[in-house]
């Protein structure tokens, strides 16, 4: 099992990562302090409900701890208020107080979703991270939680950090492929922003991660867990640092939002991005080999680095203008400088977008 | 024009308190940076909208702010999730992006719905108050901000300071009778917790009060909202000292759910709640005097002492066992040791709360 801390004062937290260790849920539990007198709610998709609910309900109980459940439907239109209420009529049905948990088994939009019932329910109450994607090791880490609006994604919400997350690898192994692929993305983007090693070894491990080799899987996300656990502790509440996560999530977000979320997944949509912003950075004088090794890569990991076609380049750009990354109008640009580094730029223009759009549906 | 700071480090904020303040509100917002660049949106009832909106309105834009304004049903029911969402659809409507404001313009309603919005908005924007109820020098001092779920109160929500609190007197002139008593029931309360000198100074003026004098007024709420803020300060969480606010509340909260909210105002049930406070710190050994003194106060002030005989016991015992400050099954209660002082008990038991109910519908 490895372990690794995400500094942040007393909001400190502890991430485990390692295949088999939701056997030792209650031993873990009770090293973050849980209460066994308060109960205890798991918030859940039915898809994974189906596959590990019963079991994780099983291993708490048997360890004393006063389980229940309470499952959402799957996707993303699950991330919404009128969820956030089912959740809190579940909270009370089942006597949940100020020393309960709610407890997050799922990918990101459960997390998410779950992470700000906690962050909300009594004005906040403690909450735990048991991740069943790769991509998750993203979103599980940093305490951003949030639910969205109709007009706008993750624009109700909070920062709300978790006593602990709990990655156990054999939770990962009923993953589709593309779901690996895309989630795997996230895993890169920490290599590109941060560590020029770790990329390389990305690049020298496709194989062995795409097969979801157990050793390599929880290497990997040992490394993306840290490298997103220094730059949270750097900067929870995204003043400045926090912002270069967002690599490759500009474009990224725009056109998740313009083809409909489903066609294009979160870590596919931040490929092409990521390609997008290393095409960027030639425009301020960087080497070009920033993109050929940046393409590269995501090729490798069969990940797409064009945008589809049929996607309008005005509607991008205007799903860009809504993204609540710009403030007071200035546009705010994370730009690789060379592989493992960024800086955030606020000089960029949309000019330079719309054009780095369009030639990205013309990569092949 | 009164003065005075909340004191929470980074997050201390000013509160002003003064009659015909509101005049100097650019200037105000000046002081707490609050950003031109940046739109603000107003949030307040369709009562208040009717007295003050056009003004607030006015004296923003001509200061150079870019305001506009989200008006919610008058009442208790607007803190829901469904009118979070209509503040929200608002908000992206108008263009709010994070250096923006959400400016309460009301009552407790209003600052607990638009505290929560702006705690919430992109997971947290800057929030100011403007309270037209004298009630609301409780609820606008503290950061305690919340919506309201159909099986309990308050039960979804966070802790959101504000940049500012602007407590014009010349609003609360147009307030209903019934509503300025309510309202001075929580100015007696943190006399009654805190400070003897200052529950005799509201015995001696009374009559002013109850006559909205401008300069009693002021001094009141002054003096309420220190209390409030010192308390605050040592306690922003409710970890363990801000419980003494409570005072009242837990009875005071019962009889407002049991009589259906609205038979009840929030003042006049915690003015019940307080004199059975004080009958039950006989019980404990200390001075008939306390119940004495608290009694007699308040009937001064025209506020009901005693719960209306066809509220069932059991229905009040049974609404409390849900209130949210039981924790892990121990009931908390805070309990007069003297005027101006309070104590934090664990050794309440319900057997006693049911008496003292019982004596609460026979006291004259």
């Amino acid at each position: 099992m490895r372990e690794l801390t995400v500094e942040l004062g007393e909001r400190s937290y502890p991430i485990y990562i390692g295949q088999g260790i939701l056997t030792n849920i209650t031993a873990l539990f009770d090293r973050a302090k849980l209460s066994r007198k308060s109960p205890l709610l798991i918030v859940t998709d039915e898809s994974v409900a189906a596959l590990h609910l019963e079991r994780v309900l099983t291993l708490l109980r048997e360890g004393g701890f006063a389980a229940t459940a309470c499952v959402v439907p799957a996707g993303e239109t699950s991330k919404s208020l009128a969820q956030l209420e089912g959740i809190v009529t579940a909270a009370l049905q089942a006597g949940l107080d100020r020393s309960s948990a709610i407890v997050a088994l799922g990918g990101g939009v459960v997390g998410d979703l779950a992470g700000f019932a906690a962050a909300s329910f009594m004005r906040g109450i403690r909450f735990v991270q048991i991740p069943t994607t790769i991509l998750a090791h993203d979103s599980s880490v940093g305490g951003k939680v949030a639910v969205n609006h109709p007009m706008a994604k993750n624009i109700i919400g909070a920062f709300h950090q978790p006593e602990l997350v709990l990655f156990d690898i054999d939770l990962l192994m009923t993953l589709p492929l593309r779901d690996v692929k895309a989630g795997l993305s996230e895993v890169i983007k920490h290599g590109l922003i941060w560590d020029a090693a770790f990329t390389q070894w990305c690049d020298e491990n496709a194989d062995k991660l795409l097969a979801l080799d157990p050793e390599a899987l929880s290497y990997a996300l040992y490394i993306g867990c840290q490298v997103k656990a220094i730059v949270v502790s750097q900067d929870e509440r995204e003043n400045d640092l926090r912002a270069i996560l967002n690599l490759g999530h500009t474009i990224g977000h725009a056109l998740e939002a313009v083809a409909g979320y489903g066609e294009l997944l979160h870590g596919e949509a931040i490929s092409i991005g990521m390609v997008g912003a290393a095409k960027l950075a030639q425009q301020f004088g960087y080497s070009e080999d920033i993109h050929t090794v940046t393409k590269g890569l995501f090729v490798k990991f069969g990940l797409p680095v064009s945008i589809p076609p049929h996607l309008d380049t005005d509607m991008i750009m205007s799903a860009m203008m809504h993204d609540k990354k710009f403030k007071e109008g200035t546009m705010v640009y994370i730009i690789p400088t060379e592989i493992g580094k960024v800086e955030i730029r606020k000089d960029v223009t949309t000019e330079q977008v719309r054009q780095i759009v369009d030639l990205l549906k013309g990569e092949k």
